[in-house]
Formats: C-alpha cells, sequence, structure tokens
C-alpha cells in the first residue's frame, strides 16, 4: 500500500515552487515556474530509474517498463500548471500520486505486466494560453497543432513561443504512443463529496464546457458634457448583457447551468471617459449538450440585443467548445468494485471541470477518480484536500493501474 | 485681432507631442510628454520676451508686465496634459489662445495697465492621479497638500514622484500671486453648441461632480464545478449594481444625471475562474447639488444590496466631490456684451466638464468660454473643433482680457 506521509511530503515540496502571495501555487503554464516544477519531478523519477520523453507540445511521459514491453502501456497522470492564484492540489495530486504509485512498485519490486506511462500534460489550466487541456488535446488530435501552437497569452507571447523558451520541445511525435487504457486522479474543486460526507467519487463524465470572446466597441467621449443619451457605451452593454445572461442561466429547469465571466477589460481605462472598448470572457457550462447549445444561441441573441440597445459593435468569437464527455463503463465499474474492496462506497458522479482525461476519453478507456475539495473551492489559493483523501485516491488509483496492468 | 492661422499652427504643433495612434494626443500629466508640450509653450513664450516662474505642484505662471504692476495680474489659462487617448484641444486651446493673445499684444505693441498672468495648471485631467483639477485646486486651496501630492496612478507612483521625475517643480509658494480675474477659453466637450449652431457660450457655472473607488471581494473559484447557488461573485455585484444605478440615473426627473464607469478591474483575471475581487471607478454628475446628494445615498445603498445578494464584502470610498460651481456674474454680463460686440449673440450655458475656473471661481471673479465641439465629442482622440471657432473664441477672450486689464 502507498506511502500517504511520503505523497503528502511531495504534495508540500511542489507547492514551494511557484508560491503564490497567500499559500497557494503560481506555476502559470510554460514559465519558468512551471519549467521547474517539472524538473523536479524528473528529478524523483530519475531516482527511481525511470526514463521519460517529451513531444514538441511539451507533454512528458515517464516510462516504467512493464514484463511485456510490446504491449500498449497503462497511463495515468494530469497536470503541474496552476492558475494564476492557483492552489497546490489542482492537477498536482494526480501526478503527485502517479509518483507515489511508481514508488510503491518499486518499493515492493513490482514490474507489472503491461508498462506505466505516467503523463503531465501541457497548459492544462487555460488560464495564460486559451483553450484549457490544450496538450492532451492536441496530443489526441482533437485540437488543432496551429490553435494550440499560436494561441497568445496577454503580453502577445504564443505558446510555441513560451515552449521553447522553457526549452521543453521533445522530439516524441504527437500521439505515437499506444496506450491501454488513462486514469487520472483529481480533486473534485466542487462541493458535493465534502457535503455528502464521501471520502472519494468516481467520475462518469465531464459536462460540457463554451468558451467566449467578446468585445464591444463603442465611442469614448467625456464623462461630464455627454448627455446618457449621446452615449454609445460599450461597458453599459456588457454589463446589461451579462445580466440578463445570467438571468437566463438561473432559469436553467434543471438548475445546472453556469456561467462565469472570468475577465472584464476596459481599453484605455480613465474614470473619466466613457469607454471606447470592453473585452469580455465568458465560460458557460451544462451537463446537457442541447441546452448548452441553447444557451450558446442564447449568448449570441442577448449580446446582439445589448449591443443594439447601446449603438456599440459586437464581435462574439466563440473560443472553445468541449462537449459533455462520458468515461468508460467497464472502468467506471471497477473502479466501483475497487473502492469497495477497500471497504468504501464511492459514488458515481459527474465532474464540473474539463480534465486532460476528456481527451484521452476519445483514444483509450478512459476513467477518473475524484477527492474532496475542502468548501468545494478550487482556483483560488486556499484549496486544499484532506492528506488522507489524498492517500486514499492515490491507493484507489495504485490498485486500479496494478490490476490493469496485469490484465 | 488675432491670427487665426497662427493660432492653429501653434495647436497643430503641439499636437506632435505625445501623439496617440489615431491622431489625437497622449500627455498624461507629468510624464515626459508632458514636460515637452510644456517645453514648447516655454520656448514660445521666452521668445516673446515673458518671464514664467513654477509652483512646487507644477502649475506653470508666465508673466506679461503692465503699466502698474503692483495691481492685482488679470489670468488665463487651462491645461495641457491629456487623456490616455485625449483630443487637441481640450485645455490645450486655452494654453495656446492665452499664447495668441500674448503675440497679438505683442504685435501692436501694447502694453495692458494691468500685468497679465498666463497659467498652466498640473493635472487638470485627472485619469493618471485623481482627483483632477489637482493643480488649481492645491493652489486655490481647496485640495489639501496631502491629497494632491500622494494620489498615485495605477503603477503605484506618486504625483510628488512624478513632478519630481519631470523636474517640474518650482518655488514659486502655492497661491501666492495675487489675481484681478481669470478667464478660461476652453472647448465645450459635449453636444450643445453644434445642435444650437451657436460658435461659442457663454459659460455660467460648472455641474457638480462625484467620484468613487469602490472594492467588491468575493471568493474566487471554480468556473466549472462551483454551482451558481454556492457562488460569491464580485463582478455579478458589480454588473448587478451598475444596472441599477443606470436605471436610477435614467429616471433623473430632469434628465440631468449623468453616470459613466471608467474603469471596471478584475484582480488576477482568468477564464475559468470566477473572479475574487473587483474594482471600479465611478464617476456621478449632476446641474443640481440636492439631487446629487440623494444620487450619493443612492449609490450607497445600491451598492450595499448588491454586495449582500452575491454575498460579498463592499467598501466604498468617495474619492472627490465638487459641488456645483456659479461663475462670476458681472463677467459673464460683460462677456456676453463683448460677443454681441463682435455680432454674435452667445448664448449662455452650464459645463458639464470641471475646469480649474472651478476652483479660480473661489478666489478671484472667474468665467469661460466655450466653443463647439464636432459630434459632441471629447476625450475621445477624433475630437475636433473648427479653427474658425477656435479662432473666435480666442478673439472674444483677447477682447475680454484686454477690457479687464485696462479697468
Ligand atoms: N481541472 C481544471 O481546473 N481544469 C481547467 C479546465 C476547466 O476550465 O474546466
Ligand atoms: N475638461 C476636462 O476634461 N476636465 C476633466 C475633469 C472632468 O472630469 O470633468
Amino acid at each position: 500500500s502507498i506511502d500517504s506521509d511520503r505523497l503528502w511530503n511531495s504534495l508540500m515540496r511542489m507547492a514551494e515552487i511557484g508560491p503564490s502571495p497567500n499559500g497557494g501555487s503560481r506555476r502559470l503554464a510554460m514559465t519558468q515556474e512551471d519549467a521547474a516544477g517539472r524538473r523536479l519531478l524528473l528529478d524523483w523519477v530519475e531516482a527511481l530509474g525511470c526514463t521519460w520523453q517529451r513531444d514538441k507540445a511539451g507533454n512528458l511521459f515517464i516510462h516504467r517498463p512493464g514484463r511485456e514491453n510490446r504491449l500498449p502501456a497503462v497511463s495515468l497522470g494530469s497536470h503541474l500548471d496552476t492558475q494564476p492564484l492557483g492552489g497546490r492540489f489542482d492537477g498536482v495530486l494526480g501526478v503527485l500520486a502517479g509518483l507515489e504509485v511508481f514508488r510503491t512498485l518499486a518499493d515492493n519490486d513490482i514490474t507489472t505486466r503491461r508498462p506505466l506511462s505516467l503523463i503531465v500534460w501541457t497548459n492544462e489550466e487555460g488560464s495564460r494560453f486559451a483553450p484549457a487541456m490544450g496538450g492532451s488535446g492536441v496530443w489526441t488530435g482533437r485540437l488543432d497543432e496551429d490553435t494550440f501552437f499560436t494561441a497568445t497569452d496577454s503580453q502577445g507571447v504564443s505558446l510555441r513561443e513560451a515552449i521553447q523558451a522553457c526549452d521543453e520541445a521533445g522530439d516524441l511525435p504527437l500521439g505515437e504512443q499506444d496506450l491501454d487504457a488513462y486514469f487520472e486522479l483529481h480533486i473534485e474543486q466542487g462541493p458535493v463529496l465534502e457535503e455528502q460526507g464521501d471520502p472519494l467519487g468516481i467520475v462518469t463524465g465531464v459536462q460540457g464546457i463554451r468558451w467566449y470572446d467578446l468585445s464591444l466597441r463603442g465611442q469614448s467621449a467625456h464623462a461630464g458634457p455627454t448627455p446618457m443619451s449621446y452615449r454609445h457605451d460599450p461597458l453599459m452593454a456588457a454589463t446589461a448583457l451579462i445580466q440578463a445572461l445570467k438571468e437566463e442561466v438561473l432559469a436553467d429547469p434543471e438548475g445546472a447551468a453556469r456561467l462565469t465571466v472570468g475577465d472584464f477589460q476596459v481599453v484605455e481605462p480613465s474614470r473619466n471617459v466613457i469607454p471606447g472598448e470592453i473585452h469580455l470572457q465568458l465560460d458557460l457550462r451544462h451537463t446537457d449538450d442541447e441546452r448548452l447549445a441553447a444557451l450558446d444561441a442564447t449568448v449570441e441573441r442577448l449580446a446582439r440585443t445589448a449591443a443594439e440597445a447601446e449603438g456599440v459593435t459586437l464581435s462574439l468569437e466563440r473560443r472553445w467548445h468541449s462537449p459533455v464527455t462520458p468515461f468508460d463503463d467497464t472502468l467506471i465499474a471497477s473502479l466501483v468494485e475497487a473502492a469497495e474492496a477497500l471497504g468504501l462506497e464511492a459514488p458515481t458522479m459527474m465532474s464540473g471541470a474539463g480534465h486532460d482525461a476528456v481527451h484521452l476519453s476519445h483514444v483509450t478507456p478512459t476513467v477518473m477518480i475524484f477527492v474532496p475539495s475542502r468548501d468545494g473551492i478550487s482556483h483560488n489559493e486556499a484549496e486544499y484536500t484532506e492528506p488522507e483523501h489524498c492517500a486514499l485516491g492515490t491507493q484507489l488509483l495504485c490498485d486500479a493501474v496494478l490490476a490493469r496492468a496485469e490484465r
């Protein structure tokens, strides 16, 4: 069985790299901090005698040979990049749980039948470069290379440039490795498990996600002498749109729609100037693809209405669409069983967050394990998961990977 | 009479300093561009043999001796600083009209009875450093020195540091000079004169202004797994507040209330993160002090309601209050007469924008002249005033200053 303290220590040690002001992590994708986090992991796996390779997207593949290395590898993994003010567990737990599995196998001199592959995906967060889950997307061929590499951050740096600057590009061809299955342990990032008092959950799939870039352009003018009726104020259009859209989202019959405005930017802001231009980033989600499609039409309709009411022009760009994704039924059932073997009744649940597992599920049987997030909080420096929950999830991951690798 | 072409040329020459991308000006207060604009003016007035002095706020006083220099000076002026994407006329016209008056007097070998003082006020715009009209405020004692000097820009640079960095501080004590009157020519920055077909207007006073800094703090969390009902989203509180406040402003019985949100900042924005903190800058105006006071109470009430509804905390700071300000009745009447002498029926009107004249009106008889703004547009690179309107306003200014200086 896995070593709970060793797992916790590796989590806390990783959190020392790119610490954020209030006890969280700041390792944005393909920054020096992200590269330093990867380096720490590589030091650890090299000490275990593992070899590793990278592809040109910077995805990292750590190999643990099996008894029959011509068989497709059983894979597990997650990501090490974080939000600007992110937590210490989001993504990191899945990667360091994989390390703990490798260490446990080494402690017990176990060589599995199939080889194992621990994968660190590039730019899962999507915060610095849109869309999220980029590395797994481009690796599985579900995100085109151009979109992946030419995405730019707020400073105009492309992901291609950032990967080069971090020296994180490798020569493994994209999508080359044959996988037998993909397992990902992750924190829930929501309140369900904690509220139910469950120490872990088996994830049946991921809700649909749509991302939008909106620009509203009006006419900047003086705050004082310009009567309200003369204005073409894109900020008033933007705030009206957001409130109207929120009402539609709250009116969702299943109460399952979610709307987030992660960025609201005034171009060249000045207190006594009616803004000339506003940029918005919207994130819209639903567990039902049809409802999400209906909301997509609503975004467009409400945005046009709000822009017309203020006499401003609208540009609406659909940046990303990740449809509702089901995971593998057989793996789900086997994980529920494996949890029972640990004496736990693990509920099945949908994921509210996107994960690299979404893309992997299209190329290999895939499943995820969730552990609780304190107060349901994630993408926040205060993100926390109890050591015993981290350990339980890692134990279940270890058992499931071992069983699959012997198959 | 003044030289229309020479005036226009000096306006266009000044606009070459700190040009903005689309044909406007960018000379933010106490930047190198602002200092370069002042230097150009000083070259021009030195060529006329004028001397000048500065006070520690960087206010610039250009002297033209009279026949009786112990008498208080007749003053005229405005400002050379601009908005980030500002126009070529706002403030600049008043200063360069003063230069043109001095040049015209020199051409005609006129020495007035009273001395003249052409004044360039520091940081009139208030865009880089709040509040606006800072130089005239501190000079007249209506703004306390500490508030003036410790105001910081978005980079954390204080106005005191910026004045030092530009080497624009002088040793003239604040408020030292005795003034007989203050005249300011300015573009209207609104649509009234153009709509009425009037080439100039006499300003009877300035509407009241209130500035607010609002911060809303919630809890950042993941856009995906966080149900709408669990959120403490300060962006939703901010947008609800803005829409509610706009409704109140539009319901103003006189239709005279004005609301502008010049800045809306998300702290550490990330598309898939519910924002943790929002900063807003509000600008609220009315021609009636009582109504403005009622709106002030409304801001506080609506902000509390919006914050409570989202379960976020509110901090509301009143940054500035400039009450409704009347100008000098005698000067207003004499300007209307002087316009008639030019064959013009000049309407009287309130100003929607604040001006340095507001502060000056508390220490000396003060009046302003407005000329039309094309399409009523100002605080915009496209700001434009016809050469003949600039010239007419300058002629009226010249006539009025001369008459006052002979008195
Ligand atoms: N797990 C996680 O935070 N993923 C980011 C992608 C998303 O926005 O759901
Ligand atoms: N004239 C002018 O643009 N002044 C700035 C102060 C204000 O916001 O009214």
